[in-house]
């Protein structure tokens, strides 16, 4: 505390990320990084661009990540907003487009990052909770609100919304703005991305951190009508005119256009993931159903800190939320084939 | 303009950065980059830290660059913060540290993005004049006010402000933050973090960008007491948990350990900015005192507006402001000795 911080500051609960540890012995499933490295391409592209050119500036409009996401998404440049990571980009829409009178709308269970940007933006928000069954409805969402934030597949869940329903809470919400955050839309669920021409109050979040493997270059973009992206644009350059360093913009470059590096380590983490479910069920783990690149569980005797604890203790990290209705649940990120089966290996240790 | 803009967005000037051309043909004096290129241990280092780990998120803290600066700086770790470019670091000192009840006080002629900060953060300001020389009387700060802020060497003037005047108004302004931003300090005037320990609230922004050459490669970082540090920890985690991506931090490691090469280009480009003074003085030109890698100057018969497109014609580009008290000088950056000669050969061109 300090007399010297502005008020805001005194009241902030700031975001705990997962832990990054110094040591690489560790099998490390607990921060959704793919397992696989970049395409090779990416890595030639940021060789060749480490030069004396980074000296001058960067392109303040990362035009060339903007052209590659048009491309990707089939949409027009205007319709894009890049950032430094998808983090960056949700900042500036709270600040930007969410904070108005009435709450923000998001699921009890969710991304953990958003009611922290409603601390900083002192934007009210109300938490609508999920089902049952861990999924979102979002007929629970239709009551006033000054925008409407979710993932889809939802994080930690890893449970997918299906764009039908997506369609018909736009058409009945069209005072606010709907912001469907797509970080793990690759690995299984459908992307709104289609209905940014219908309605012009979706924006679209992505991020090249998971599905393209470059969690280290920190790229995230948003997608929709070109007055919301105006929006940002105006934040974003009342921040910091250049988010994007010359080698993050290379490297997004070259990730959003390798489509056949992104379909192969895709398709090998799904194929990971539904083989990894089989093996966890037959161990009495319960899993929600995942369109993700992780998967939430909970076994039916072991306690998840515990558990979480125990397969620390052979060098397998996880991630474990002390939060209520999922403090039995572990988050476990889907590993390369052989992470998978070490980590089977050790449950099985562990359980038996 | 949108319905689904929050307020503020409304309101917002965002800042214009100098023009980043898209051709490589132009002699480029225009936004203070440095002419050589970054340390080749940068770029080796670069080149080494392209490759899988990139899948991995970065340290959330930065610390190797926080060690990095420590050493630099002889100062201690938690006396550091880092940033994506000195500009996210500046924006979250007017969020989180100059956002009171009264005005924060700068000089009118300055770093225009300080007003867009004030804009965005909703922070009220006060302009406070240059003395008639184009210099900051610091004398003149001695009023009610949430906070100061001015850069030393002051931009766009190149003009150094002398250390005992900032240990003296930091003596009489004990109770808001006073932020003395080193952007241009290593180009010769004198650093005020050796005074970090006697002032709680004096707070040294500095950048990787234009004395070690990564402008590129956004980095910046602020010094001082470890309350105000913490307080700006606070704001950035509760905004983007990884700001720096892998090479960045990387590169900025590197290249400020690199101590030769700095000293080396620096020296360079200080003496060819004292053999460019000499030789735009012979061509009538009034130049501005200057402790930076620019040099601000208006010409006795000249129109600085006119003169700026022609030498655009000439394939040289410098900045031009177009605002009261400077609308007759031309900001020129510190090229290479080529570039120096160059600028001073067409000019001679022109002007005869």
């Amino acid at each position: 505390m300090s007399r010297y911080w502005s008020s805001v500051v005194h009241k902030l609960t700031p975001y705990v990320p997962g832990e990054q540890p110094k040591v690489s012995s560790l099998i490390k499933l607990n921060t959704n990084e793919n397992p696989y490295g970049p395409s090779p391409k990416v890595i030639k592209a940021l060789k060749a661009g480490a030069g004396d050119n980074l000296r001058l500036y960067p392109d303040p409009n990362s035009d060339v990540v903007k052209r590659a996401v048009a491309k990707c998404c089939s949409i027009k440049v205007n319709q894009i907003f890049v950032g430094n990571g998808s983090d960056e980009v949700l900042g500036h829409i709270f600040q930007g487009l969410l904070k108005h009178d009435k709450p923000v709308l998001f699921p009890d269970i969710t991304y953990s990052f958003y009611p922290v940007y409603c601390g900083l933006y002192e934007v009210p928000y109300e938490l609508v909770p999920l089902t049952k069954d861990f999924s979102i409805d979002l007929k629970d969402y239709q009551r006033p609100n000054s925008g409407i934030i979710f993932p889809n597949p939802n994080a930690p869940t890893g449970i997918a919304t299906e764009l039908d329903d997506i369609a018909q809470l736009l058409r009945k919400n069209t005072d606010s703005v709907v912001v469907v955050d797509e970080a793990y839309v690759d690995f299984g669920a459908e992307s709104a991305v289609s209905l940014i021409d219908d309605y012009p109050n979706l924006l679209v979040t992505q991020t090249i951190s998971k599905s393209r493997s470059l969690a280290g270059l920190r790229v995230g973009y948003a997608m929709g009508n070109a007055e919301l992206i105006e929006g940002l644009e105006r934040v974003k350059n009342s921040f910091n005119s250049y988010p994007l360093d010359r080698l993050a913009l290379v490297g997004a470059e070259v990730a959003l256009a390798d489509s056949e590096y992104f379909e192969k380590t895709r398709k090998a983490i799904i194929d990971s993931r539904e083989k990894l479910i089989m093996h966890l069920q037959n161990l009495r783990f319960e899993v929600l159903p995942s369109s993700a690149n992780f998967v939430f569980v909970r076994h039916s005797e072991q306690d998840a800190a515990e558990l979480a604890d125990k397969l620390r203790e052979h060098s397998i990290i996880v991630r474990y939320f002390n939060k209520p209705r999922i403090n039995q649940f572990l988050r476990i990120t889907i590993g390369t084939p052989e992470e998978c089966e070490a980590l089977i290996a050790v449950l099985k240790n562990i359980l038996n």
